[in-house]
């Protein structure tokens, strides 16, 4: 603990994992996980013999407001301290040497960590140092190891990107938002009806001006613009301005054609 | 293009998504979004009117071996000429504003441009500056918005890690991996045979150590042994490693025994 009191008012979010760096290399990176942790609701952070000691003022400036996280940060001269007190540990580790352990995608562990949790368990993910990741007794020491599916031709990720990628799958395990919506902000989606007055509108226009004479096509023509106006959910806001669209325009057409008899 | 020649092998996977930074501010950031994209398997990288001009050796530093999307990189003087040649644009934007348009997920947007890409049509993603975002006029030109579901309490995202997650889900929206698998290299999962043998080699051994002497309570102790194993998926060779470690127990046991009774 540092004793500041700046950033973001931070603060845990029901039972969540413990975030666990493994020997970090750089400051730097523990502010930037800090972030990713806190864009996810992560919270918890401890530290497994930082190799430039701890604090350090470079990690608060990456941090961009995450300082509660790094505040509550516990350091840890071993990987057996940090886990001693949890329940349940997954350990991220993108190739997987000749060991026998269950192997989960990002996603799957997200899913896993919210039912343990759920159970009222205490989990943790562990985190490698930035070149050579988990050592072969780190991974002993987790229940699973969690390998996120990415290109395999280029998996050199960042420490914070992999902090990032679990604490974005955590908040989406538990998240609802649908896939698609239209925001409308504060009008509404058109009524079926309010969309057939304005086709309405315009159609009669369309007669008055000439551009549907050829009577045995406007059927097909007129079908083909309600085919262009039912295709996205048109707003009631969106078909006022479409009103008001074709008035004007038929009335400047109405005044060009009197200028151009007068 | 600088003509240079280093990094990762890296080339287009199939028809996928452009990335368009608009007005990025820092080359830093620009290579590690070409490092991210990598990542998740983008390659087709476009710049409009970066701040500090283009080409920038940092870049490159940053890109950790992404150097041929950065060397493939083509520069814009605005979006309009960024986006002429798609057919379909979305646009990342953690906080909209009052305008009409379709809203997606992270998810839901790999799962659209996955559908997109596959009708052979040029679809692009539209990544805001470091600290603005995209403006208005930006946003008009997508045909959706992208907001990612994170905390929003901490929605401050970097640039980097905003091309991360997207990338991550182009990628995962296209994998099969299994949530959760058994990671067993040269060995593999035991048949109950083989465990029910192992498990008779431990009973035989706990009658003749006088463990299981209390025989009201032996069917439920041998039950509860076998609950224990079951558990898991035990691999072959680790039954092997068992089989061996209670053959030596009870022959230190036994050597134990004879040792104090000589």
């Amino acid at each position: 603990m540092t004793g500041r009191d700046g950033g973001a008012p931070l603060a845990p979010i029901g039972n969540a994992p413990v975030v666990i760096l493994v020997r970090p290399q750089l400051a730097d990176n523990i502010g930037a996980c800090a972030r990713a942790m806190a864009n996810g609701g992560l919270f918890h952070l401890r530290l497994v013999a930082p190799r430039d000691g701890w604090p350090q003022e470079k990690a608060w400036r990456m941090a961009s407001g995450a300082d509660r996280i790094l505040d509550a940060a516990t350091v840890h001269a071993d990987v057996a301290g940090a886990v001693a007190d949890l329940h349940h540990v997954l350990a991220t580790c993108p190739r997987p040497r000749h060991i026998i352990k269950p192997l989960l995608t990002a996603r799957g562990a997200a899913a896993e960590l919210h039912a343990i949790c759920a159970r009222d368990l205490r989990a943790g993910l562990l985190f490698g140092p930035e070149r050579a990741g988990l050592d072969n007794d780190d991974m002993a020491r987790a229940d699973a190891l969690v390998r996120y599916p990415l290109n395999p031709d280029f998996l050199s990720l960042n420490l914070a990107q992999a902090v990032m990628v679990m604490a974005y799958e955590w908040w989406m395990a538990a998240d609802d938002t649908p896939a698609r919506a239209l925001m409308t902000n504060e009008t509404r989606v058109a009524t079926k009806a309010e969309l057939d007055n304005f086709l309405t509108h315009l159609t009669d226009q369309l007669d008055a001006c000439g551009f549907l004479r050829n009577l045995p096509k406007r059927p097909g023509m007129v079908r083909n613009i309600r085919h262009l106006f039912e295709r996205g959910e048109v707003t009631e806001q969106e078909l006022r301005t479409l009103h008001g669209i074709v008035t004007e325009l038929a009335a400047g057409r109405r005044q060009f054609g009197r200028e151009e008899g007068g």
